[in-house]
């Protein structure tokens, strides 16, 4: 199957976010020749700079959208995403899967990059599995990060994805800011599709999915700010996938995907960083997943239903 | 009135199908030298490239969204629609009235065809009607088709639009297929818009409607497929259609109008099929229709309301 | 901080809306030589006009989008909204404050211009507080009208926008019309907005804002129209507005935004009005906001939640 280049599929994106700034309100900068687009942190960004964000964080594969919503009663709007090809969207470009760091004189830097870059640089293992990679003319990647990267490290970022710094475009979303909180929270069906690779089901037999989750209100401080965003999948998210192959598997991708069935369920991911002394690592990775699930076993027809949502845990962790 | 030519409007759509071609996972092939879409036999296509297909099968009139979804409580996602035009983008284009069909020694091929090229051929009476006839440079028309169809029936259509087979473009959706089921769906407006005139109610009148239904999961099979998408309109449809003229026309519309009312209303449209010997035409034609529907009455701004929601039924019919 | 020309981003809407005009059935005519979008006045127009004029009245930082919506149940769908600047968009744009009036020997006429040109032709003490002003080639005004302006008024706005009445574009939409129901409605965030004005509460310190609204059939007769589009906002309006500054004030704006604290609430709109004998300046100013709000404090995180819907006051105004 053939297959497209992320990278020249997110190219007008890039080219129209930068060229939208000013109504989008981001700054633009360059360090090191790279187009820095600065989406909150002196500038204000918003709501809909975090929608074409998250639109070309997926590689110009993804969909997202602002809708209201009846479901969470005390939260009415959402954000929604689906994809035209789910594994290489989520997985191939909007997961945050490379380690960017950078420690000198000056200080450190540490963000994790996603977007259509990362399957140029592959520096990722994720690739090979996905059996994908990418070159192109024009690099981008999003980072969840309130600082900007230091010259060194742009430099860096540009070689491993073979291009000129001139030719590499940097969007920066702190966790605390508006495109931030949408751009993250739009990572509901990625969530879902990291978690499916996690339990091992093969990455090929899922052939579509959609997702939605409930838009949060920032929070203040990068702890409580990635808290919301985590819980809003967590306890609000559903995600329905179309999966082929036998349904038992199914069956069992349903029961175990939704993040009920986590060791860490219970309560706002800000409580559970606090509990593990804020050590990531010492959280249970099958916490990140949607609430709710529905996976359709393609090959019967058969849908099969796991989790729940928990509106009031979305109440507790989101502030009001 | 002047009226837009949908073969027009439906050109930049066709052509941004084909070239999307890798990205949205279609297939393009050549039969009789027009272009054949495969959105889901031997490629995988999907909801976004279903979402595309409905769009242009409405001519280019219509908006065709996926959302998140709060009603049906099981099947957490829908298809929406409006149109510019409801009668021309749902009659005059989306429905599938054209008969297609060949048969030789190489066997038999049988299609309804749908889409702005049925106004270039005008095979059905239903054009005099409506007072609309297309010509143009190219010919769409969306096959709800598992198989090719052979290179004399392409021919054929290519001569009854008046193009060259070079000019015409054929999009085949699998009842079964991922994208098929999103077009169907999102053919909710069109199957009101249908019932609506096979109750005499002047078309003319019709000035504007929207509409919704739950995205079910494809069925296994072409009854279960076909069963799935008509009960997400007969049983979990909504339409709202605004009318000129009495008042007490449009009440007795949305009286007539949704399914509930069909002598074959009450259960999964699959075992109805079943029950008259798979014999499509011994089922009551009026069954085919939303489940609830507003009808406002413009001249006077009351709004009548018929049908109901079977939430029930639709969990009887999606298998799971 | 850089802004945008709010004429500059309408200007293509404008002229893809008078290329569509025939696919959207609208009327284009000249006056003075300016171009008059008839939006409903002799030629149908519809829901979809309704929302891209939205989009455009909004100067062209606005999403408008219609979705099913499962909140009011008699009323199955609805008009949602954000804004890339919601300052810019609603009260720079989309807000109706420019008077225009017109009397001579053939008549009077009188309507409240909204849209991009108002930031040109700057007639408003609105535009000081917002220290924007805009100038451009090309100038556009909706007008919620059902009569077209005569050719002195014409002239007159064309030479407040500074520009040749050839480059003017007036959008015409009555309120009865369907376009005209939609674009009001796509009006809930700016009717917030208008109100935390009116409150004292800087503007500068609102970030960004989404919104909803359920879609009401068009009332028929003026006074019915514009009752139920306010009475869509005012009992089904939800807005959230994201605002910097301190905590206890966000509170205090959420206590005091919503319709429901007015001394006016508690009856559908039309019949306010009867009740002031017509006397639009009678009503309370603080009626004109949306049923239910959240306002989130982005320096401490927390969000306030004021007002309530009434679907109740829903079924009373909407005739059915």
């Amino acid at each position: 199957m053939q297959r497209p280049s992320l990278s020249a599929l997110a190219a007008p994106l890039a080219a129209a976010l930068v060229a939208d700034a000013v109504r989008l309100r981001l700054g633009i900068d360059r360090v090191a020749g790279a187009t820095i687009v600065d989406a909150g942190i002196a500038h204000p960004g918003g709501l809909e700079a975090g929608r074409r964000i998250a639109e070309l964080c997926m590689g110009g594969l993804g969909r997202v959208t602002l809708q209201a919503d009846a479901q969470a009663e005390r939260w009415p709007f959402l954000v929604a995403m689906h994809s035209a090809d789910p594994v290489l969207a989520c997985l191939g470009s909007q997961y945050a899967g490379w380690s960017l760091s950078h420690q000198d004189d000056a200080g450190s830097f540490f963000a994790l990059g996603s977007g259509p870059g990362r399957a140029m640089a592959r520096k990722e293992t994720l690739f090979d599995e996905l059996g994908y990679g990418d070159t192109g003319d024009h690099a981008v990647l999003v980072l969840e990060s309130g600082t900007v990267p230091p010259a060194p490290l742009v430099e860096r970022i540009a070689g491993d994805c073979g291009v000129a710094a001139e030719r590499l475009t940097l969007v920066l979303t702190p966790t605390e800011s508006l495109a931030g909180t949408v751009q993250i929270v739009a990572r509901c069906l990625e969530v879902a599709m990291h978690k499916v690779h996690a339990l091992g089901f093969p990455l090929d037999r899922v052939v579509d999915g959609i997702g939605s989750a409930p838009l949060p209100p920032p929070g203040k401080g990068f702890v409580a700010a990635m808290g919301r965003t985590n819980d809003a999948i967590l306890f609000g998210g559903i995600v329905q996938l179309f999966v082929a192959g036998p349904e038992d598997a199914a069956a069992d991708l349903a029961h175990r995907l939704p993040s009920t069935g986590s060791r860490d369920y219970g309560r706002p991911f800000a409580e559970v960083f606090a509990a593990v002394n804020k050590d990531f690592y010492a959280i249970d990775p099958l916490l990140f997943a949607p609430a709710r699930v529905v996976v359709t076993a393609l090959d019967t027809g058969r849908s099969f239903h796991g989790g729940q949502l928990a509106p009031a845990m979305l109440d507790r962790s989101f502030g009001g």
